[in-house]
């Protein structure tokens, strides 16, 4: 018998991957969650049939997700993650000495569950207690509009903007980002495929600016098991903090140094050059954010 | 009835695309060529089963085997293109008016056909006499043989490496290329994917370098429809010419000024900023090109 996991992302494009067993099938309050062990990807997470993460390519994502945020606002003491109940996102953090307190918000306890036995690697900052993160479960809409002027950092690892992720891309939850996080603060989230999701992008950053937020940037890398192969996030900042109350700017305001080879020997995809190159962005997705 | 076509990426990833009908299917002396029509992705020209092109994802692939060489060679006036029968190639080159003379190697006449006839848009440069385009059907390793010092830039716009491809490939085949050009002359290739083919990329560089060429450097960029979502070149270049005996490097080299400002707006992915970007490569790349 062959076993193919087939994802539609859009209806003419379809990525299958081989699978080889199924270690997890299960139905949380919130979602579906099934764990696969593929031939070429490792191990297979997906919540409502959607691709999560797999072992083989997740490095990617998270370093993403966490590092171009992490190596502009340097002075970051606590950070908030929306989601990411996978712990990929709190992984990287936790790589970053200045953070002092890391705070996961995810609504799903199975999600952290079921990524702790299967994903261990991915969860590995959850497995043990650990003073520096907290892990909440909870709404993360409704705790970050409980909790202003608390944030350094703000990460919306956030699943697809259709059913409970949905509210996750709204202006109402970016203003309330906006003021949970502290002066000079930043926010970074996943903003989906530049090939499939260009207008869900220019959405997002004119409802990151309506918020409060002066200054927006995209940045993107390749995902080969995501829509299209190429994924994109967003980086935006908030006014006030260390540099004489500017926003803090992603190329001119990253500060890499020696005391930092350490962490970099760790990641397998963020470079500093890659920091540079991947806010560099292609016409067509420049121009339809234009229009 | 639905209609998918299924590539095989690897033995467990494939890519699917829902296709709406059949345009074209034939058997040429070399290989079997079919061009359909997809619901998201315009029309697919496949040989012998694998995806040559997509018309809504060409642009990436052809503007980026062209302008990061043609950007840096500023005084070429000659240009080969081995394979590259779709024109897609040739279409790039003609926007730079320095280039006075462009070569088409192509071995199989039926492609340059079939892309006249359903790809208008990708082999405009083929479909009328152009005095400045030189359309030779043979095989590309022997031409280029037979040509030394002919030519100031070599694009090779090949199959994959396997069955007639392969020779592309070859460390026989890069030496002719590498006496083939004229002095301070630029080879940009197409070298697969990252994701999947690593060690092939490893070991274009290793030939290349064993060839002659002193400065070899891979530059990336998504592509949707090819294994992988993400796909890399290769831009190699000879001593001598211009810069004083210097090789030509593709960052440091790289001259665009605003004369070239109509050229730049007739593109959709490459700019002056990708230019850079696309050059900076993940560690994972770097690693595995160094051991």
């Amino acid at each position: 018998m062959e076993l193919w996991y087939w994802e539609e992302h859009t209806k003419g494009v379809r990525l299958g991957l081989k699978c080889t067993r199924t270690l997890y099938s299960g139905q949380s309050k919130f979602q579906k969650i099934d764990v696969l062990e593929t031939l070429d990807y490792g191990r297979l997470l997906l919540l409502d049939g959607l691709v999560m993460l797999t072992s083989r390519d997740e490095f990617i994502y998270h370093e993403m997700m966490v590092h171009p945020a992490c190596f502009v606002h340097r002075g970051a003491e606590t950070a908030l993650v929306i989601g990411g109940g996978d712990g990929g996102t709190v992984r990287e953090l936790l790589r970053h000495d200045n953070l002092k307190r890391i705070v996961l918000c995810e609504i799903d306890p199975d999600v952290v569950e079921v990524s702790k036995r299967f994903f261990p690697e991915v969860a590995s900052g959850l497995l043990e207690e650990n003073s520096r993160v907290e892990l909440l479960f909870q709404d993360g809409a409704g705790f970050v509009e409980e909790n202003p002027g608390r944030f350094d950092l703000i990460l919306i690892d956030s699943t697809d903007p259709v059913g409970p992720g949905e509210i996750l891309f709204s202006e109402g939850f970016y203003s309330s980002c906006f003021r949970a996080l502290r002066p000079g603060g930043v926010l970074a989230a996943q903003t989906e495929s530049p090939f499939h999701h260009l207008d869900l992008m220019k959405g997002v950053k004119e409802r990151l600016t309506a918020s409060g937020f002066g200054l927006v940037r995209f940045y993107t890398a390749p995902v080969p098991t995501y829509p299209g192969g190429y994924w994109s996030w967003v980086f935006a900042s908030k006014q006030g903090g260390q540099a004489e109350g500017r926003r803090l700017h992603p190329l001119r305001d990253v500060k890499i140094g020696p005391s930092d080879e350490m962490v970099l020997k760790g990641l397998r995809y963020y470079t500093p050059d890659i920091h540079h190159a991947a806010f560099r962005l292609p016409r067509f997705v420049l121009e339809a954010l234009k229009r």
